[in-house]
């Protein structure tokens, strides 16, 4: 019997460290019966040697594989020159952020592919083993706090020594999805005194549950959304709610992003030039338009004695363990669809419909 | 009246980024009777602007102070051109590395000049307050978690997700000083798996009330110290111990350094080629000879797929706090000798005569 052939690239997008598959998901793969090939070095960032994915049970080979597996699994998307390699039927999984690559998309449908983008997966139960927004979302929220805490000249946490005390620091983080949570979580880990606030009023119930203040603006909230939401009285209270906050800020995180969409500017220069000198800025968001006026993706920015990180694929930054949840996340995925070493994606299955965005030629989401 | 006048340079060593005065102990000093010099820009790592000494009641005075004030206070050194501008029964005091700098003491000693160096402060409980060395360990201990956190391609603490658990990192520290207890403290605090040896074998109640194991060799104990020390069994039952908790490592910080003294090798490159590849070593005796014999100060080095940090200053890549807590040490030990704005040093006090290295010509203690 001939198997199903899976393939792990060496991920070629620029300073993406991160790898689809390690050794511990090709014994699952193995376990579901499909073959799996890892293109060499693939591993490398993640520490993971050819020769421990040899050991799993891996073919190790010497180039990219796509047009030489019938599903290839990555964690940026592939390259339209790469995806022009798959073939009709052949299956692609990763985050292939559709509208950031229309050309890419066309040639997936063209060519016929069935094609998941984990940016799509929709936010149900059956699907959460396979989330990996959530997943990367976590490793960025610690990372933040990481690379705010490093480039910090004071202590996070309080210390009472023979020479006084120093306090502890003030940190603020905007936007408590899953990488504001985890933001706040780090922090305070670190002994730092920690708020948070959201557009979701709801939030409030996690944010304090992690040790941290809510902000709240003095506004009615409908089901746990502000009634008044995008309101020009909701933006304005807003802007002055988080003027006065980041003022009384050592770090700020944003974390604002949401998938596909231009983040919103949360943070002004002018909010900025209020900070103490030496704070630091974190911006999650930076690669989607920025929370942070003064933020640039992948760069350092001070705006006069503040230091604005803007941030660039953070849970590159951490490819062990970032990689470890991908691939997971992944196979996870890969095996919803198998059985009996077959796969075969069941597109009224919902999880599976939620996330495919090519099949037989047609293109099943609208960009936008 | 006449007062004395302090002054307070911009430290001219390479990659110094602290100082010796902030405006908080300027208000300190102008207090005891004294006037102070801050020497423009000298802040300007730690964030305190010229405007914020001269709120505080300081001049700021365009050129180095020396020469120019009866009392110069100072993290690094003079040099020794800058020393020779001071006059006889002027006082200094900085962390004067004596045996580091022998032309300098020649100079301090030559001109007359009163020399304090906090490295020879007493460890009595009237030093406390003054006590730099300390200070400066607690900065560093923290400091070293912090960067090697950044460095390490995993998590600090444990996750449980929908996609897996990742267990938390181990962490190994070796040498329970105060900057050894730091360093526990905070990788405890990030939620790693700690624990720590120390030669000392009286460390253990510490390490252990911070939540770390303390690792203890076979051997007999005499007043918290173990009696074989330094013998051929001894040290080959503390190379395999450390030879073992190394390789089961994701960091490994070493802290054994005994100012004015070459530190001992305790982490052999056999050791850290056991270790899993991408764990992270940062060896903060790297600057006296270094506990881990790969090291280099102020860089990485990768040894196969370990990455061995070699600290540099590491108190000054925290500049707003370390300088807090060094300028506070400083006003502490001149204030400690200063009575009705006069600066008196009675060197038949135990703390002051303890950490004079010159005086009216005279060198108070041996060199190395």
């Amino acid at each position: 019997m001939i198997t199903v052939r899976v393939g792990v690239p060496a991920e070629s997008r620029p300073a993406e460290r991160r790898v689809a598959g390690l050794p511990e998901t090709v014994t699952t793969l193995i376990g579901a019966g499909l073959t799996v090939d890892v293109q060499a070095g693939a591993g490398r960032h993640a520490h993971a040697s050819d020769a421990a994915y040899r050991a799993a049970g891996a073919n190790v080979v010497p180039d990219h594989p796509a047009g030489r597996c019938e599903v290839l699994v990555s964690v940026q998307p592939p390259t339209p020159e790469q995806a022009a390699c798959l073939r009709e039927g052949d299956i692609t999984i990763s985050f292939l952020q559709p509208n950031a690559e229309p050309e890419l998309v066309e040639v997936l449908r063209a060519n016929g592919v069935t094609s998941f983008s984990l940016d799509l997966l929709p936010r149900v139960t059956r699907a959460q083993s396979a989330d990996a927004l959530s997943s990367q979302a976590l490793v960025a929220g610690y990372r933040a706090v990481v690379e705010a805490t490093r480039r910090l000249p004071k202590f996070l946490p309080m210390f009472t020594t023979a020479a006084g005390t120093v306090p502890p620091a003030k940190v603020l983080i905007l936007g408590a999805g899953v990488a504001g949570l985890q933001a706040i979580a780090t922090a305070r880990r670190l002994g730092a005194v920690v708020e948070a606030y959201d557009v979701r009023a709801a939030a409030k119930e996690e944010v304090r549950s992690l040790g941290a203040k809510f902000l709240e603006l003095d506004l009615e909230t409908q089901g746990g959304v502000y009634a008044q939401a995008q309101s020009e009285e909701f933006l304005e209270r807003q802007r002055q709610l988080i003027a006065e906050r980041v003022a009384a800020s050592d770090i700020v995180i944003t974390t604002a992003a949401v998938p596909g969409r231009t983040a919103p500017v949360l943070v002004t220069n002018d909010m900025l030039k209020a900070m103490t000198p030496g704070s630091v800025v974190v911006d999650l968001a930076a690669e989607s338009g920025g929370n942070v006026a003064a933020s640039q993706p992948g760069e350092d920015t001070w705006l006069g004695e503040v230091l604005v990180v803007g941030a660039r694929n953070m849970p590159s930054t951490m490819p062990v363990h970032a990689s470890r949840l991908y691939a997971r996340n992944v196979t996870n995925l890969l095996v919803m669809m198998t059985a009996d070493g077959r796969v075969a994606p069941d597109l009224d299955d919902e999880v599976l419909a939620g996330c495919c965005l090519t099949h037989r030629g047609e293109l099943r989401r609208e960009l936008s």
